[in-house]
């Protein structure tokens, strides 16, 4: 039961993570958590970044060349990799606070790091509490998926638990309405958002939401959509998801958790 | 200028445009604008595309090894590649039919095909009648943009002009109502909606909207976001605008062009 025993994301790399972009890497900066190793930069992306952040890591001067050797053919790393470590595992009681009108985002086997980041972006954008991810079937962290999330990786708390229906259940006991998000749901987004705490559940792309998964929310929304295209890519449905929470919240100004 | 000559998108391919992904390649033996040369598939993903669409094209089984030589190196190619032509190139003109209540939306230098693909997935599915670009700073017609699109670069008019900000004046002139997204837009989308056709214009990630586009728009508009994370992916705004332009077309039924 080696995993059990693991307290970060992912593989342990003997290098260490290598992140890149200048969002990703400010952010990374920032994150008291996150244990960083050495900053590789170009002067025009240190001045981007600044020296109260850069203060924080031991730093490197390259040119674009050098920095393009560090991380994955082809990525836009903007003229900064950061190595750090991943980031420390989090629990999900930690994140919790039903009294403070929470939104937290649950990913059923949602696999891609480019909808995981972007996704990330979304939750840190919309102030979501979390994105809660199955250990074995997420993207670990990694510069593609930081660079998605540009900064959101290190601004929202990025859980992964075992077991999604047993995590459904955990938001259940402490209030959250849970939403299933699905081309088959009952109602549309709108009327299924009624205020309060919510978690809203997504599916992977191909085969949507497991049945012991939907079979653990309070109810199931649908986002209108036309005939030609029945489905949208996941992390825009997520970000429309977050956008219809956050107006209701505007609208209704306080916490009615629905019957 | 051979450009101007040029009657489809993207430079001509000797060896013709490959497709690949079950739903980008039916989408595309679909759509009759859509100049076929051969599809090569696995048995299973002939189940899946069915012998109606696949009478329009000559076809040819192949394992997936052989697939994946056709396709990007690490492409999702589900057992299917279609080699065909690119697009005509279609007139701005042809498509406009204000009278209908038509959304657009109108993308100012997104380069990233993953991004647009995006985009014209969640234009189809929420029935935008097109997504006009500028044809030196638009990713090209290819596998990664109609994968990304799922179909939808079949399904949605895919414009390319030479001045966006002309082809927002046309656009005016039809009678369409002109939102920017913007960080700094002057009000909530969900107050620049205000019926009627409408088109949507968004910017680079990296440098917002250039001025003169900005110019030619009759509102701003931003998405409520938080501190933490000012702006959100593209397509993810893209996503937003075109659902809060249904919620809108739902609720009020009617058109109602702003004054």
């Amino acid at each position: 039961m080696a995993r059990s025993h693991s307290r970060s994301h992912g593989s342990p790399q003997a290098g260490g993570l290598w992140l890149y972009g200048v969002h990703a890497v400010k952010a990374a900066l920032a994150n008291p958590s996150r244990m960083k190793r050495r900053c590789v930069l170009t002067l025009s992306a240190a001045e981007a970044i600044g020296t109260t952040l850069l203060s924080r890591v031991a730093v490197e001067t390259a040119d674009a060349e050098r920095i393009a050797r560090l991380v994955p053919s082809g990525a836009v790393h903007q003229g900064v990799a950061l190595q750090c470590e991943p980031l420390p595992r989090r629990d999900l009681e930690e994140v919790l606070h039903p009294a403070t009108r929470q939104t937290i985002l649950v990913l059923d086997q949602v696999a891609d790091p480019h909808n995981v980041g972007a996704i990330l972006r979304s939750a840190a954008a919309f102030e979501a509490a979390a994105v809660i991810v199955q250990d074995r079937h997420a993207p670990p962290e990694s510069g593609t998926l930081a660079k998605a999330a540009s900064g959101g990786l290190d601004l929202v708390p990025y859980i992964t638990v075992v077991n999604i229906a047993r995590a459904l259940e955990q938001l259940g006991n402490a209030g959250f309405w849970r939403v299933a998000l699905s081309g088959e749901g009952e109602q549309p987004l709108a009327q299924a958002v009624a205020g309060g705490n919510i978690a809203f559940v997504l599916g992977s792309e191909g085969s949507g939401l497991r049945r012991l998964v939907r079979a653990r929310c309070d109810s199931s929304a649908f986002i209108a959509v036309g005939q030609r295209m029945d489905s949208l890519n996941v992390s825009n449905a997520a970000a429309i998801a977050l956008y219809e929470w956050r107006r209701h919240v505007d609208l209704t100004g306080a916490i009615s958790i629905p019957e």
